[in-house]
């Protein structure tokens, strides 16, 4: 399996002619070969030109042969063997044991939603039948189903190269969903997205499916991704990564003569909220859960808890000891690209100066290039209420702890906070009424709540919620993991008085998909 | 019951105090009494303050009180009785039977979506139960379910006074869904407004809901509408009017710091493709039919049928000549305001102009003001895909007939098009296998089709799409018209872990609600 650092124009591997992008070992600082030359604007378009004539047929596939296809995903990623995660380790430094639950993870997710797009819910088929005879109007017959959206651009994830990468979440619900996709590799791991590419075009090949549904293409900077989003056959866009990055594809989208929907996962600080019995009852078991979940994979995810909120004294107190104690006995860790190793140890400088917060403790020193020291800092909720830095995501292994006054005082921090991916409630019986009232301020401001747990797990099922209101994502009505992921992809389409041979399957009278439709009004059984 | 002139924020019925506007009677150009002052920014703060303020209680009343406060509203607005009908006429030009059935339209549409709240599918409910066991990792409780993305702006419309207006489509499914409303009322029809902003106070009041459910504003010119996108308790916006009106919304919404979601329906030409057979089979009843849907309200429906594509010929001339008969003996029609009657006649005498196009018939001449005389004009596909001003909305009853070469050139002009509301197939059995060539194409251009029938009539049901792509609305994943418009104005949330105590309702394990769960992937019966 030699690496040749073509791009994948559908089922053409052809070399990229930009400029060229190489992974970086992030532990070692090496560069790996092979080069990865970027796409030129033709190639983007050739990719976007095949998607868009794939775009008909694929999203007429019947439901069998579409779950097919992911499912083959599945064994082509699988069938990479052992070189997928030998890549993976050298250009993101992520522990092989890592990779390979985050393989699984992938290939389960594409498998899980094969299941979804046989069980076909998400065509929410409605049928009101013709009421002829209806005073003072006839009603007509009304179908209603979903339809995909068009051509989707997905971005890499530089922190899940798998599962949130060339076939991960946004690719297989989009597919899912019968939506052609064309990626934009993370430069952090292109030989990893190479790999994982060719598995998908093979299983493109394998079953029968037009080439378009599936490019893969690198380039250096912004202009493949904002050329990607303002390209006119692109109707949808998935992309988790920096704030800064979502909102200007965001821009772009928009600015476009036909504005559409992005999908961007950008930013959060995930608050945990430690309620005063909890604290009382077992300050040292949640000082420890808490270090494991913030210094989990160097603090890269997501849903990593940026930040501790609780009232001050001496459970409080007791809580910090023994967080800072784990935190300083933590190793550093290699992050997963020097740009992130630098963000970091930015984000962290500026707290360190931040006059308003105390470093509390850090971990062990680095031992190699690009290691993150775990960092713990304490404030007080005066002033993380008067300085909006202080809830700046600091992407990596760093929290702070906000000491509050009174149960007042946490609903002004909760109230202030931006839209998050997660809440987190820490709590025993006798907090419940506190955190009954807190409870309508995090509904708003959270896609997730957790109950005594810690939100960096994140599973992929029906009723995951990964999403949340902004900053946190750029659409709250959705979630990029889980099931309900599919619905992004997707728009209603009514038929009328359609005779029975015009209408898609799912519409047919006879019912031959075997839906459970919304028929005139009652959910069939 | 007289009108006072006077804003409703909440309860409290006050004078706005800045600039006023008065309704005018179109069919006399006279201004009617009283005069309503608008908003000032301080105003529109306290009604978002009050709406705000009553967020967190509303949207999580039982679905049985916010139903029956659904049905009060209905019953208030029939409580109305001949004032309101009288109102809107003087204030629309629209008759009386058309005013009468509106409002039958407007209370039904309420009491459908009461049924929809207590049916309670729109919670989207789905459980995941844990498995404490699964290996390698356990797997937590997951429960979802939707909530109210928070207070709407609507803004009503001026060719539907009741039923897309102050208690129309949009403010009936947010309220549903949960969200406090605070309407703009359009400037055409204010005391029509006043009215039924009356009867949803008394609603609110009767129902003993938080005054902050809803709140009815006036204003000149663009700055309360642009104040109330922009105002931070603002979650998300419905609105029916001009793309420019719909696109400044847009824009102002994406400039916030947080954007929100904008439901603008705006512009359409509504297709109507006459296959050969039909036409060669029925031209007369055709061209009858046509004409009836193009001049039924003066043409003021957003689904008005602007545009009809079908291959030259005999069978096509016969057609223009018989339509062109029904249009030359129509009466002219008084029009919504006089705006709108010089966007008519300025929309005729730019395609008048146009040497692409020929006018081929007109109505009647005007009787009175601000009327308009139904126009056809005529073109060739091959002008029509060279000249984008062609496809440009004339809001009135002005079609456009797009006279094509061959079944590739009807492909194209239909791949051409912008995204519309409707697309219209007329065929017989011998014409399917067209259709089913065209279908593709329309599918992705428009968010209903139909066969045999005529785009005007919207019916209000659970299959009902109206919407459809860019610049039919601003996000063609919803429909403003029927059950599923619930949908635009929730947003799901996980909850991971709860005691059952802390849950919602709907997400109790005991399902009190009653709903039918996503279970463990599968739907309960």
């Amino acid at each position: 399996m030699t690496l040749t650092g073509n791009l994948l124009i559908g089922q053409r591997a052809v070399p990229g002619n930009r400029e060229t992008i190489r992974a970086i070992d992030p532990s070692s600082n090496q560069a790996l070969e092979p080069a990865y030359a970027g796409a030129s604007s033709e190639q983007m378009a050739q990719a976007c030109t095949l998607a868009w004539a794939a775009f008909d047929t694929y999203r007429e596939t019947p439901l069998e042969q579409r779950a097919g296809f992911l499912e083959t995903i599945a064994e082509q990623i699988e069938a990479l063997g052992d070189a997928l995660i030998d890549r993976a380790h050298a250009e993101t430094g992520l522990p092989k044991a890592r990779l390979l639950g985050e393989r699984g993870r992938t290939c389960a997710q594409l498998r899980t939603f094969a299941r979804v797009v046989r069980a076909g819910e998400w065509l929410d088929v409605r049928v009101d039948n013709a009421l002829p005879e209806r005073q003072p109007l006839p009603r007509p017959d009304l179908r209603q189903r979903q339809v995909a959206l068009g051509p989707v651009a997905v971005f890499g994830a530089s922190n899940f190269p798998l599962a949130f990468s060339v076939a991960g979440g946004d690719t297989a619900s989009a597919l899912a969903a019968g939506c052609p996709v064309v990626v934009k590799a993370h430069g952090a791991h292109p030989g990893t997205s190479e790999l994982v590419g060719l598995a998908v075009a093979r299983a493109v090949a394998q079953c029968e499916l037009p080439e378009g549904v599936f490019s893969l293409l690198y380039g250096a900077g912004r202009e493949l991704g904002i050329g990607l989003v303002t390209d006119p056959r692109i109707k949808a866009v998935g992309f988790t990564g920096s704030r800064s990055g979502g909102l200007a594809l965001c821009q772009a989208a928009q600015a476009r003569p036909e504005p559409i929907p992005v999908y961007a996962e950008m930013s959060a600080i995930n608050p945990v909220f430690l309620f005063d019995g909890a604290l009382r009852s077992r300050s040292e078991t949640l000082a420890q859960g808490f270090v494991t979940s913030l210094t989990q994979g160097a603090g890269q995810f997501c849903t990593n808890p940026g930040l501790v909120v609780a009232r001050q004294g001496p459970a409080l107190e007791h809580f910090l000891v023994v967080a800072s104690a784990h935190v300083g006995q933590a190793a550093a860790q290699t992050m997963l690209t020097p740009a992130i190793a630098n963000a970091y140890a930015d984000g962290v400088a500026a707290l360190s100066e931040n006059q308003n917060a105390r470093c509390a403790a850090n971990s062990l020193p680095a031992q190699g290039p690009n290691q993150c020291q775990a960092q713990l800092f304490v404030t007080t909720a005066q002033a993380f209420l008067a300085d909006p830095t202080l809830q700046a995501e600091v992407f990596g292994a760093a929290s702070l702890v906000v000491a509050c006054a009174n149960d007042e005082q946490i609903r002004q921090v909760a109230e202030h906070l931006e839209g998050q991916l997660t809440a987190t409630l820490h709590l025993d019986e006798a907090d419940l009424d506190s955190a009954r009232r807190l409870l309508p301020t995090l509904e708003r401001k959270a896609g997730r709540i957790l109950v005594n747990g810690w939100p960096t797990g994140v599973e992929v099922s029906d009723a995951m919620v990964h999403g949340g209101p902004f900053p946190a994502t750029s659409d709250a009505r959705s979630t990029s993991v889980g099931t309900a992921a599919i619905l992004r992809f997707l728009r209603p389409v009514c038929y009328q008085d359609f005779p029975d041979a015009l209408l898609p399957g799912a519409l047919q009278q006879a019912n031959p998909l075997h839906l459970r439709r919304l028929l005139d009004g009652q959910r069939e059984a």
